[in-house]
């Protein structure tokens, strides 16, 4: 099953992309809870973390090193940021597709959530 | 600069370690902050997700396939779980040896800190 995700890397939705290649894409969250919160995917529709396979594992890394990028680029590197992933209702997983929630320009409490 | 982390890689320090492989090492939470909280660290020392090098990618991929692995095995998979790292000040980093925290047990709130 796509998901809306899968219309923002068609761009058959639009999204505010702030770094894209050819097996990630990062846009801002359409409901910030930062100054500055994106979500970063793999372009693969992987639904759920419970669904990675171990050919994912350097895919998820690169959700990763992405976030480090734009953490340099963006400068909130130095400051830092938080970054979630959701998994299932527990979660708080609302979209189907995993995707790598990066919050910085605030400091984050704890809990988190 | 190696962290109470090393100690517990090292087992010259206590902790309650649900994982282990030769290259990642999980743990229950010292705080924990939902009804189940681990921490899932590489045993390679990276600081911040600042410091992850291309060549980390698969190894972070390999700290959610262990969530993964400890999810179905502690049985809270398919009600779901949130990861967090947190890096530097304003993410609330407080070891500076990278670790994922699995919070599960209990419905996550939103926002994430």
């Amino acid at each position: 099953m796509s998901t809306i995700f899968t219309k923002i890397i068609n761009k058959e939705i639009p999204a505010t992309i702030v770094y894209e290649d050819d097996q990630v894409l990062a846009f801002n969250d359409i409901e910030p809870q930062a100054p500055i919160h994106i979500l970063i995917i793999p372009k693969k529709q992987i639904a759920t973390l419970n669904d990675l396979q171990i050919e994912d594992a350097a895919l998820v890394g690169q959700l990763f090193l992405t976030a480090k990028l734009l953490a340099k680029q963006m400068g909130f590197d130095e400051a830092g940021y938080r970054t979630v992933f959701n998994c299932n209702a527990d979660g708080g997983q609302a979209v189907y597709h995993i995707h790598l929630h990066v919050l910085a320009g605030r400091k984050l409490s704890w809990p988190p959530g």
